[in-house]
């Protein structure tokens, strides 16, 4: 019998995959550390099957698979002059199903649903997470759900929408809709498996053991994520956690959790070294998928970052714009805001002169820009109109154009 | 000094990177077979640099690389009834750094470019290989021009300027913007890494590399691939021909080129067996990427067709939406029309007897749906508005409501 743990009650409790919350506290429950105690490092570069023994599954079917995870760790070569540059490597998680890190989650989650015998899951969410839960409920066979908000844009509904699960946009304040998720799953037999789901979780540990990997069975010394609900940086520092509890493991990261400073309420309470969030009323940033002014992992983030020494940093919206545009013209990597800033995060500890030359920082990149076009200047059409006799010219007089 | 070679005059001529074309007959040249006749199969999954032995680079730069290649081999479940389902693998490419294909040749070709000091590159395209250069040119800080038809929408040329090209739209007609532009590159300077560039292609051999090891090094039965301008195919068959000079390969595969009905000039040639293709006034197709009237690999293309026993198919656009569709909704692959393109003709192929129940194939997706959000149906909202208290009742009778 699978079983769950609350971090704060310290007890364990039996799989509910329909409501994973602690009955005592309300806090979500996670998944307790791989039985064994000492599992092996694969060698290359594994898939996640081949991580088997550190993750909760009992069987591992082939089929489910959409190609998620082994996302490469890129060389920054242009952030900084060369003299004043750290080690610094990009994990770029667009490399995944549908371009984003929401699919190392899923398709941990969907192994789970399919060996339970689950046929409906569901998620509510406005972006990545539903085009990710849609495709691959469409690769298993299994109806899916999307609980959107209501104001959800026709456009924003289609990435997930070409997966055909059914999607509503549903009337009601966003964290009611999570909430009751739950109960509604519960009655139908649907799985949500939202942005705390332990399942989901554990699947990005998958990124931690790979960043672990791919630097030679060594981590950096600093781990940038951006923060939202809590659920992608509580993997990542679980990943470590279980490969400290492994023997492996010679020096723990510092994980750097980054939020947007118009939606901090994570930083904030740690900036007060509380062990409680306090939600705020509404989130207001330029990168919309880290605004959550309610996050569900937040008391959990703040345990793990306090008990790991890490650290929780805002960035302002200027600073995750002009990190986002560094990434594209200088490092050739088209990200979402909400990507960009764990770079923002990246020159705010440079800058605190917390981060050495000899340091390693590994920063997370969640997601492809892909998903929505957001140039550095919408403004102004990007092209100049020319004719093709023109063209010579231009090239032997390109200085003075521009 | 490096050499190219023309495939119909059998001659060798010494590089010229910004015109890679024979002097005698005006075809596109290729990069001669690996040096040594064995180069070694590198274990695990390698990334360009492992399969250096196979490619026409003398130095290799970690900082010129976004991360680009080992994608996925997703195993496909739900296309037919599985009693009747021969081994189906997708070869997904959208799990590159801007989404398709192209930068598998990009990564090649800048390698080579700042191998020989060149500080400028550009290429002439409306789509894909656009984006690709440019964010290559971003990394590689080099400067990148960007040639478009004059009629490119603003929206479609976003998705490059992120990365900080110099974007020019030319009035002139495609086909001579094409040749022109190796006049202009060759007096400004400025490599222009094209469609059928001989190192673009060499970097599309990877592919082909990479089905020969995640197939446990055995070639697959049947390989589908959309088809354009010739270069993706051209690079895929190299790849094999390689392998079976180093002596690994047992049998070559059939590769299935994939063309539009709209735009099949060099699958008329290949029914009437012809050696040389006629250019076709106009393309007519939903599959944009593969709408090519005049492709410059063209007859490159049929002569490695005909001599590896290979086959062209052409498929309708019907064919080409429905196999988009099941790839999304069975397979949970949102993809390009040009990239469904691949399946369509497997269904062809499938259909007609030629595929055996025991034949492995490997379908080639080329890049990522969401450059375009095409979905199945663009005319009605895929959602369904409806309060929060009101879906309990819909989950109960749901299907009365769908």
């Amino acid at each position: 019998m699978d079983k769950l743990e609350c971090l704060f009650c310290q007890k364990s409790f039996p799989l509910d995959i329909f409501f994973p919350f602690c009955p005592l506290c309300q806090e979500p429950l996670l998944c307790p550390d791989p039985l064994s105690n000492k599992p092996g490092i694969p060698k290359a570069f594994p898939t996640i099957k081949n991580w088997y023994s550190w993750l909760p599954l009992s069987t591992y079917n082939p089929y489910l698979s959409l190609g998620e995870g082994r996302s490469p760790l890129i060389r920054c070569g242009n952030l900084l002059p060369s003299n004043e540059l750290p080690p610094v490597f990009f994990k770029n998680e667009s490399f995944n199903p549908t371009a984003s890190f929401k699919d190392r989650g899923t398709a941990l989650a969907i192994q789970k649903a399919v060996s339970l015998g689950i046929n409906k899951i569901g998620t509510v969410s406005t972006g990545n997470m539903a085009a990710s839960t849609a495709a691959y409920g469409a690769k298993a066979r299994i109806t899916t759900y999307l609980l959107l908000k209501e104001d959800t844009s026709d456009q924003k509904a289609r990435t997930p929408a070409v997966f055909g699960p059914k999607i509503f946009k549903v009337k009601a304040d966003y964290g009611k809709l999570f909430t009751e998720s739950y109960s509604l799953g519960k009655k139908h037999g649907i799985y949500f498996m939202n942005s705390v789901d332990p399942f989901r979780i554990e699947g990005y540990k998958i990124t931690g053991f790979e960043i672990f990997r791919q630097l030679n069975n060594k981590a950096p010394d600093f781990i940038f994520v951006p923060l939202s609900s809590g659920g992608h940086l509580i993997g990542l520092i679980r990943a470590f956690q279980n490969l400290g509890h492994s023997g492996t493991l010679r020096k723990f990261p510092v994980f750097v959790g980054v939020q947007a400073e118009g939606c901090a309420p994570l930083v904030r309470a740690f900036e007060r070294s509380e062990s409680r969030f306090r939600r705020i009323p509404e989130g207001k940033t330029v990168a919309h998928s880290i605004s959550n002014p309610d996050p569900p992992g937040g008391n959990i983030v703040l345990k793990l970052i306090q008990k790991n020494k890490g650290v929780l940093v805002s960035v302002s919206d200027e600073e995750i714009l002009e990190a986002q545009k560094i990434l594209a013209v200088k490092e050739g990597i088209n990200c979402l805001p909400a990507s960009a800033a764990s770079l923002a995060g990246f020159f705010k500890l440079k800058t605190s002169g917390r981060i050495k030359k000899n340091h390693i920082s590994v920063l997370i990149i969640t997601g492809s820009g892909l998903k929505k076009l957001t140039p550095t200047d919408t403004s102004s059409d990007p092209c100049l109109s020319i004719s093709l006799r023109k063209l010579d010219t231009v090239f032997s007089n390109e200085r003075k154009i521009y």
